[in-house]
């Protein structure tokens, strides 16, 4: 039987993925695929109960499992930590790296009752459809990295292999291959020496793909793009760092950071998250936003398990749930039906 | 007499900086001040014309001169050079390096006849009046990069010494003392030892400052709050790579890249140009928007040579012109009068 590693972690991420895994259950209710689910400590409440952020059981499962299903990590109490061992870095970065989940992809798709959610205008906003995917186990991230104190300074090393580089690469084609057939490669090739290879490999693994149209972008230029003209984009891929700015940036586009869902994978195997955080401030008050985390569910079924039709099933439940008007507070405006998270959960379960 | 070293460069960098200088002695007129003018060659045209994109006399001249004055470099013409040999890598980093202008400086602001150009929603941008400084000298543009052959691979080092953190910081703090009082210090602590020491610098020197109101925010974090509420910023500082990304995200809040100025500084002396680049699909057609370079040179005279009320003054005019519903082809909305480049500068020299 498939297995599912399931992640809650902090904050809201107690919330949401019970909402997540309701979905899921109702979803193969009735079709012959079952799982195993296994819940784990991460994050703050790991360091809390274990003193350590990724728990060697946890990273055990993650690793025994064929896919992770991921709420939040993080939050104010944890915050005296250095920043390089708070909840976030310090379970996420090893995750990553232990498991080579090397792809990060985040599908940023404007749902037409969310358009007014934005804030860019609609006629900017409306025809967005596009993945980011970023590449998510080199770079300045795991460079090597130090101080000297007297004199203090301190630097990071940014570096690219290019097995590193083919392997998202390749990845980024076969996605822009199903898709409208266009990828912007976003590097700083006018600066950067990583980058110079990163083109040069991203322009001879482009022979591979004769259909697919390759072209390259400055990323400083593709930070504006975005907000200028989004709906230019089909696929973009780019380097860790460049891909941590450009996915959030991007989440802007969808309405709202609270419909983002986003998998981090090597091969099939994948862990599935919402792009928001833990939202201390509302945790433990039945009022954060579930579809983030149902629609990283789906993303999950899709890219892991290959169930493309149960994947569907839930992301037409979510966008009829929203045509229905009902709405979490966050994304409440005057005229909807304002939904709790458990309710929120219940009501995508009846549109499936 | 004080020298302003005047570099066109290529495109229509070669049509704003003459309505820029047209604007600079009609404002300057009757005062006392008066410059000398020198022009240099720079970018393309200077390889055209020399093999190199920044011929030792340009430099020579821009050491020798007070202050700068450039359009814009680079074009297709030029594309066929390796990336780091174009126009706009060679002559802009080695101007920045040699002059040592550590400190890039963008200040955005909505101006209210503009509003309807941004592509973002009217009550988000309706306020924003920040400035963004970005650290020049550093990081991973100057840091020692390479590559290996066999296996291929490649680095960048990014570097940063106390000093170098120490003066753009200070500087963020002493301009934002002189504004609303509050500075946001944009890095990835949670990753980046450059950035750990760079904040813990930012928070000592916070001790000098104790009327401005600090605050820390992640790179990530900060391109999507550029988006979500640029409103709540004004002033950012931040290094190198992020203050390229983010000043060119952060110039799509000013209504239109036609008109956002930047100054590179040390000290007294600076560099000003205007953010956008060298358009060479309209150059040569008396289409381009000499706005951003005239505000330019706005800047210039305020924070090279102290002239404050000659500033304003030129700030006003493009003000009034824009108010009368005139516009270069760039901004132009159906009612609007219509001008080319030449016609632009005019109606600036006559609104001052
Ligand atoms: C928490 C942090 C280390 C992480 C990153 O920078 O990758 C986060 O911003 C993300 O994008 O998942
Ligand atoms: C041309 C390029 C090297 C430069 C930079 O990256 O600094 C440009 O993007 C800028 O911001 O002035």
């Amino acid at each position: 039987m498939p297995k599912i590693a399931v992640l809650p972690g902090d904050g809201i991420g107690q919330e949401i993925v019970p909402e997540a895994l309701k979905v899921l259950k109702a979803v193969t209710a009735d079709s012959p695929v079952s799982f195993e689910y296994q819940e784990y400590w991460v994050g703050g409440t790991a360091i809390d109960k274990t003193g350590k952020a990724l728990p060697d059981e946890t990273l055990k499962g993650c690793k025994e499992a064929d896919a992770i299903l991921l709420g939040a990590v993080g939050g104010p109490k944890w915050d005296h930590l250095p920043a390089s061992e708070r909840p976030e870095t310090a379970s996420l970065l090893s995750i990553r790296k232990e498991l080579e989940f090397y792809a990060n992809i985040r599908p940023v798709k404007m749902s037409a009752s969310l358009i007014d959610s934005s804030t860019l205008k609609k006629e900017v906003v409306e025809k967005v459809d596009l993945i980011v995917i970023r590449e998510l186990t080199g770079g300045l991230y795991f460079g090597k990295k130090g101080r000297t104190e007297e004199p203090l300074s301190a630097y990071d090393v940014m570096t690219y292999s290019a097995p590193e580089i083919e392997r998202i690469v390749r990845l980024a084609f076969q996605t822009a291959q199903q898709r409208r057939k266009k990828l912007c490669s976003v590097d700083k090739a006018n600066v950067l020496e990583t980058s110079r290879v990163w083109r040069e490999i991203t322009n001879k693994i482009a022979k591979e793909f004769p259909d697919v149209e390759l072209t390259h972008m400055y990323v400083d230029n593709a930070a504006m793009q975005l907000v200028r003209n989004p709906a230019q984009f089909d696929v973009i891929v780019t380097e860790n760092m460049f891909g941590d700015i450009l996915t959030d940036l991007a989440s802007m586009l969808g309405g709202s950071i609270g419909m983002l869902s986003s998998a981090s994978m090597n091969g099939k195997k994948g862990m599935y998250e919402p792009a928001h955080g833990s939202a201390p401030d509302i945790a433990g008050k039945n009022l954060a936003n579930p579809l983030a985390t149902i629609l990283s569910a789906a993303l999950m079924l899709r890219l892991t398990f290959g169930l493309e039709k149960e994947a569907q099933k839930i992301e037409t439940a979510v966008i009829k749930v929203l045509d229905q008007g009902y709405r979490t507070a966050d994304l409440a405006r005057s005229g909807d039906k304002v939904l709790g998270t458990r309710e929120m959960g219940d009501a995508v379960v009846a549109a499936l």
